[in-house]
C-alpha cells in the first residue's frame, strides 16, 4: 500500500477525552477561536469613535450587569454539572451519544461569534460555502455524482426525512400535471394511465428539463400538489419498514398523506425489512393499480441498529421497471449508520472490494483478527446507496458532531425545482451567484424546508470532514473503534456465566448479530417463566443504570432501553422472547419484551487491554446492580407482604 | 415608582462590543465555561484507569493530529475573518442582524460541551427544563396563561410557522371526525353543516377534552387529516397578508393545502393588512360557505417591519362568531417584532396603560422626549396577542440570541394532542414525568415537528431571559435602543439636503412611519424620471454597500435591500413610487421599486452624541458611494459610448 500524504490520525487526539486529557489543547484552541474574533472586531475601522469608554466600564450598573451575567452562568453551570449525563465516558453505553469531536466544537464556537445565517448567502458568505462543500462530501461518500447531486444540513434527521418525503410527494404528482397541460401532454402519450401513477424518478426528472425548455415549468408546478393540494388517492402508499422511526408517522401527518396510507413492511428476526414480503407487497400494490408514493429503507434502526437490504430494494425497483414499466421513489433513512459508509472507502474515496476489505481493515490496524465488519449483505447495502434517490444522514450521530446537525443528500439536484421558492429580499441580489455545484448560493433558504439556520453548524461539519476524511483512514477509523467494542462486548455478554445473588441466579441474553454497533440484551432470572416479571426486572435494571434513580454523574454505568412490542413489530420480538426461554403462551399474553439498548460509540475501549479492564469493572457493576435490585425487592416484599408480588422469584 | 431589586441593566455590558470592549470579561467567562466542564470530566470516577497516558500524548501521530486540528481551525478562522459580515458594528444596518448577547453565546458554549438533546428528557435532563421554562417566559410576555399555554424552541421562525399551521390544519378536520363517529356525533348535533366547517378553536379544544373522557380520542384523531390525509375542500382557505414571508407558501405546499388555497390579504400603504378588505374577504368566504383554515397576521414583516392590527383580527373573529356562529384559527407570525412586546410590560409583567407608557419610557430613560413608540394601533396589536391561538417569535432576531433559535407559543396546550406521537425507545421510561406545565417532559420530540435538537439552544435562551427579563427594564431597554436610533435616522434621512456629485444631484426618499425599527429608503437622482434607472441606481448603491463588491470588512457601510413589486404587493408600492416623484405611467411600466432596507438593531447609537457622530460619518459615506457610482457610470459610458445607457442622467 502506498503511504498517504496525510498524517496518520490518532483517535485519542480527536476528543477532549474521558478525563479531559486534551484539556490544554482544547483550552488553547478555544482561546484562539475567541481571540481571533476579538481582534477581528477591534481591528475594524480603527479610527471609529469609541462608544464604550473605560470610564463607562467602571460605572456601577455596568459592573453589576457583568456580575449578574456571571451569576447566571454560575447557575447554569451548576445545573449542568448536577444533572448532565456523562456521554463522554465509556461508562455511558446507551443512546446514540458519545464524546464529540474537539474540532467540531471549536469550529462551532469560532463561527458562532460571527453569527452567520445560512438561509441567505448575503448574511453567510463564509458558511454557506462550507455547508455546500460538506453536503457534497456526504454525496461523494454515498457514491453520488458530485456534479449532479447535492446535500445540505438540516436541524436533524427528522427534518431530513421530511425533505425526502417532500420531494418524493411533489414528484409523484408532476406526471399528472404534465399530462393535463395541453402543451406537454404529448410528452406522456406513450404511458398508460397506470404507468403515469408509478413513473421512474429519473424519467420524471428528465421531464422537468423538457418542460423547462418548453417554458411551462412554473405553470405545471402550480398544477402539482404544491399548487392544488394533496389528493391521497394520487399519492398512493408510503412503504415504511415496521422498524420505522416515529418521524415517519409524523411525516405522513405533516405532508397531508395520512397515516393510514403508510404500509408497514414486516421485518425479519434481525429487524431488517423482510425482503420477500417487501417484494410481495410491492408487486401486489402495482397489480392492484395502487400508486407507491415512496419506499423507505433504513440503514441503522434506532432500536436495534438493523440495516435494510438496500441492494434488494434497488433490485426490486429495477424488476418493477422491467416487468411493469412502473417504479417508485427510494429514500433511505441512514441517520444512524450512514457515516459508516466511510469504512468501505479507500483514501481515494473508492469502494473497496469485499474480498479485500477485511484484510485491509486489519492491515491498517482498525480491526483485530477475530472481528470483521460488515457482513456481506450490509456491505452490499452500503454499495447500493448510490442508486437511491435521497439519503438522510446525521452528523450528530455517527459523525461525532455535537447537536444539532442532520443532513440530506439527493441524487439529482433537478428535483429541487419541485420544492423551491423565493423571497424577494433574500434573493434579489444573488441571481448570478452560481457556484461549481450549480446550486445558486443565494437560494439556500428557498430550496430547503427550514429558513434561518446557524452557519456555525456548517463550520463544525466542514472542519470535521477536513480532519476526518470520509474514508477508511478518517471517519472509518473512529467508527471502527465502536464496532470493535460492540463485537467484543456482545461476545462477552453472550458467554457470561450466571450471576448469583443470594438464592437468585441471573443470566444474560443478547439479541444476535447486530448489523452495526448497537447491542440489545436482557438479564433473565433463571427459573422465572413470567415475561411480565422479566420486563419489570429489566425496566428496574435500566432505572438503576440511568438518571432516573439518582445523579447520573455518580452512577457506575449508564445505558438506555426500549420495549419491543407486538403493536409495532408483530411477532418479530417473539424470536428473542423464545431465545430467552419464554413460552409462546407468555408471549401471546404479554406481547412485549423490554430490553436494554446500548449504542457502542466509545473510542476508548478499542484496545484489548482497556476493554478487559472495562469488562471486569462492568461485571462487578452488574453484580452490584443486581444485588441492589434484589435488596429492593426483598425490602418491598417484607413491607407489604401478602400484597406485593416481587418480580424476582 | 418602586425601585426594583434587580440591578439596573447596563446595555453596553451585554455585548462583546463594537471594539471588543468586553473582551476581558468574555474571555474569562469562556474560560470558566470550558474549565467547569473540563473539571467535571476529570472528576468523574477518579479511580478509573487512564485510557490516554502522557506517553500516548507524545506519540508522533498524536501530536500530528493535534497540529492538523489546529491547521484546520487556522484555515476556518482565516475564511471567517476574510468574508464575514461585521454585524456587530453600527456600520452594519441591513438584515435583522446585530451583535448578540454575551450571556447567550457563553451559555451555548457551556451547554454545548455537555451535548444534550432536547428530543428526549433522558438525554437532556438539564436543558429540557430550560426549554420549557424559556417557552413559558415567552407565553407570559404575550399574556398567555402559563398554566394553560406552552411554548418551545424551534430551529427558526419558519418551522414555528409550520407548527402553527400544523395544529390549525389538524384542528380543522377534528369536528368532521367527531361528527362521523357514532359515539360522539351527538356532541355536534346542534351545529349546522356550515358551522362545523368554521368552529371556534376553544370549542374544538373543549371537544378534545370531551372525547378523551368518552375514550375515543385516538380513534377519532385517526379520522382527522392526520390519519386519512388532506382534503383541501374541507380545509378551505388560508388567509395570509400580501406581505407574507415565503415560509407561508412553503407551508401551504408542505402541509398538502396547496398554494392556490392561500388568499392574499391586500395591504395598505403602510404594508399592514388592510382591515376593511380583510373583513370583506372573511365575510364573503363565510357567506359563500367556504371554510377558513386559518388567518395569519404578521407582527413585523421582514421587508418593511409592518405590524398588522391584531386587535382588529381578534375583533373580526368575535364578530364572525356572533354574526354567523362561525370562527377561524388565528396564528401570528411575530418572528421579527415579537420580543418588542417586552417594551409594553412593567416589571411585574403587566401591560402598561397606553396613557402612561410614554412617560414611563421617558422616566426610565429609554426614550428621549421627541420620540415615542409604539403608535396607539401597534400598542393595541401587541395587547391583543393574548387572544390569538399561536404565535411565532424568533429569539435569534430581536431576542439578540445567536442562530438558530426560533420559538412558538400556543395559547392552549390541549391542541398538542392533535399532533403528538411517540417512539417507544424515546418515551418508555418517562410516562410519569409530568412537570408543573402539565407537559410530559419526556415527550418533547413527540409533541413537536423536529426530533433531535441542541439542548444548548435552550441554555442560551434561558440565560438570556434570566439576565434580561421580558419587560421594560430587561429586553425592553435593549430593543428601545434600536427603535430610538431608527427614528433618529429616519428623521435625518427625510430632511437630508440633496447631495451634489458633479452635475448630478441626489435626494433621499424614505418610506414613512415604520411600525418597528426597519427603515426603507432610496436615493433618487433629481431630474430622473425613469423608474428603471432609479432601481438600477439603488441596486448598484446596495452593491457598493454590501459584500458583493468587495470585502465587507473594509467597507464603510453595509445595508440590505429588497424589491417591492406588483406581483407580490399589487399597487401598494405605487404610493412610494409616487412619493419619489415617478409618474403613474412609469409605475405601470416597471411595476417594481427597489429599496434599501435597514433593520436598526444596534444599541450603540442610542445616545445623541454617538448618533450625531455616526450621522456625520454616514453622510460622508453616502457622498463617497455616490461619487464612486457616478465615476463608474461615467467610465462605462466612455468605454462603450453609444451602446451603454447610464442609469444616471
Amino acid at each position: 500500500m502506498t503511504k498517504s500524504l496525510r498524517p496518520n490520525l490518532n483517535i485519542d487526539a480527536l476528543f477532549l477525552g474521558p478525563k479531559s486529557e486534551n484539556a490544554v489543547f482544547f483550552r488553547e484552541m478555544m482561546d484562539y477561536a475567541i481571540s481571533e474574533h476579538i481582534h477581528w472586531r477591534s481591528g475594524f475601522h480603527p479610527s471609529d469613535a469609541t462608544f464604550i469608554t473605560s470610564l463607562d466600564r467602571h460605572e456601577h450598573d455596568y459592573r453589576e450587569t457583568l456580575y449578574q451575567t456571571e451569576g447566571i452562568l454560575n447557575q447554569l453551570s451548576a445545573k449542568l454539572k448536577n444533572t448532565s449525563v456523562p456521554f463522554f465516558s465509556p461508562r455511558y453505553l446507551g443512546h446514540i451519544n458519545s464524546d464529540t469531536l474537539m474540532v467540531s466544537n471549536l469550529a462551532y464556537v469560532m463561527a458562532m461569534i460571527y453569527n452567520q445565517n445560512n438561509c441567505t448567502y448575503e448574511v453567510s458568505p463564509t458558511t454557506t460555502e462550507l455547508e455546500l462543500e460538506s453536503g457534497l462530501d456526504l454525496c461523494r461518500m454515498f457514491g453520488y455524482d458530485p456534479e449532479k447531486s447535492w446535500g445540505h444540513i438540516t436541524s436533524g434527521g427528522t427534518v431530513a426525512n421530511y425533505e425526502g418525503l417532500w420531494v418524493a410527494r411533489n414528484l409523484k404528482t408532476l406526471p399528472f400535471a404534465i399530462y393535463q397541460h395541453p402543451k406537454t401532454k404529448a410528452l406522456l402519450s406513450h404511458k398508460s394511465p397506470q404507468q403515469l401513477k408509478n413513473m421512474p424518478t429519473a424519467e420524471i426528472l428528465d421531464l422537468i428539463t423538457e418542460i423547462q425548455k418548453i417554458g411551462v415549468f412554473e405553470e405545471i408546478r402550480d398544477m402539482t400538489c404544491r399548487g392544488i393540494g394533496v389528493k391521497p388517492e394520487i399519492l398512493g402508499k408510503l412503504l415504511v419498514p415496521q422498524s420505522k422511526h416515529y418521524s415517519w408517522t409524523k411525516a405522513a401527518d405533516i405532508f397531508g398523506i395520512g397515516q393510514e396510507n403508510i404500509i408497514s413492511l414486516p421485518v425479519n428476526e434481525h429487524y431488517q425489512t423482510d425482503v420477500a414480503k417487501m417484494r410481495e407487497i410491492t408487486f401486489q400494490l402495482i397489480e392492484q393499480g395502487e400508486p407507491i408514493l415512496a419506499m423507505i429503507a433504513v440503514v441503522g434502526t434506532t432500536e436495534v441498529g438493523a440495516i435494510d437490504r438496500i441492494d434488494e430494494v434497488v433490485a426490486l425497483r429495477q424488476e418493477c421497471e422491467k416487468r411493469y414499466g412502473e417504479s417508485f421513489y427510494i429514500h433511505v433513512d441512514a441517520a444512524y449508520a450512514g457515516y459508516a459508509c466511510s469504512m468501505l472507502l479507500n483514501e481515494q474515496g473508492e469502494f473497496l472490494e469485499y474480498d479485500t476489505l477485511h484484510s485491509h481493515h486489519r492491515s491498517i490496524g482498525i480491526m483485530p483478527e477475530e472481528i470483521s465488519w460488515p457482513k456481506p449483505e450490509v456491505y452490499e447495502s452500503f454499495k447500493a446507496l448510490k442508486h437511491v434517490d435521497s439519503i438522510t444522514v446525521d452528523p450528530h450521530k455517527v459523525g461525532f458532531i455535537q447537536y444539532s446537525a442532520g443532513a440530506i443528500c439527493m441524487k439529482d439536484k433537478r428535483i429541487l425545482g419541485l420544492i423551491s421558492s423565493k423571497a424577494a429580499y433574500v434573493f434579489a441580489q444573488d441571481e448570478n451567484q452560481k457556484e461549481a455545484t450549480g446550486i445558486n448560493r443565494g437560494i439556500l433558504g428557498s430550496a430547503i424546508m427550514e429558513g434561518s439556520k446557524a452557519g456555525a453548524t456548517a463550520a463544525a461539519l466542514w472542519a470535521a470532514h477536513r480532519l476526518l476524511p470520509l474514508n477508511i483512514s478518517g471517519y472509518g477509523k473512529v467508527i471502527a473503534a465502536g464496532i470493535v467494542t460492540a463485537h467484543k462486548l456482545l461476545s462477552k455478554l453472550s458467554t457470561l456465566p450466571p450471576i448469583v445473588v443470594g438464592k437468585h441466579r441471573f443470566e444474560v441474553h443478547t439479541m444476535l448479530s447486530p448489523d452495526f454497533h448497537m447491542i440489545n440484551f436482557t438479564f433473565k432470572e433463571i427459573g422465572n417463566e413470567s415475561l411480565n416479571n422479566h420486563n419489570a426486572l429489566n425496566k428496574r435494571l435500566y432505572e438503576l443504570c440511568s438518571y432516573s434513580t439518582g445523579r447520573a454523574y455518580t452512577n457506575d454505568f449508564l445505558t438506555s432501553s426500549t420495549a419491543l412490542d407486538y403493536k409495532e413489530y408483530g411477532d418479530t420480538p417473539w424470536h428473542y422472547a423464545e431465545k430467552c426461554g419464554f413460552s409462546r403462551e407468555e408471549w401471546e399474553k404479554v406481547h412485549r419484551i423490554y430490553v436494554l439498548r446500548a449504542a457502542i460509540m466509545t473510542y476508548c475501549l478499542r484496545n484489548e487491554e482497556h476493554f478487559q479492564e472495562f469488562w471486569q469493572q462492568l461485571n462487578a457493576i452488574f453484580i452490584k446492580k443486581l444485588n441492589q435490585l434484589v435488596d429492593e425487592e426483598e425490602k418491598k416484599s417484607r413491607l407489604i407482604s401478602g400484597l406485593y408480588t416481587p418480580f424476582i422469584s
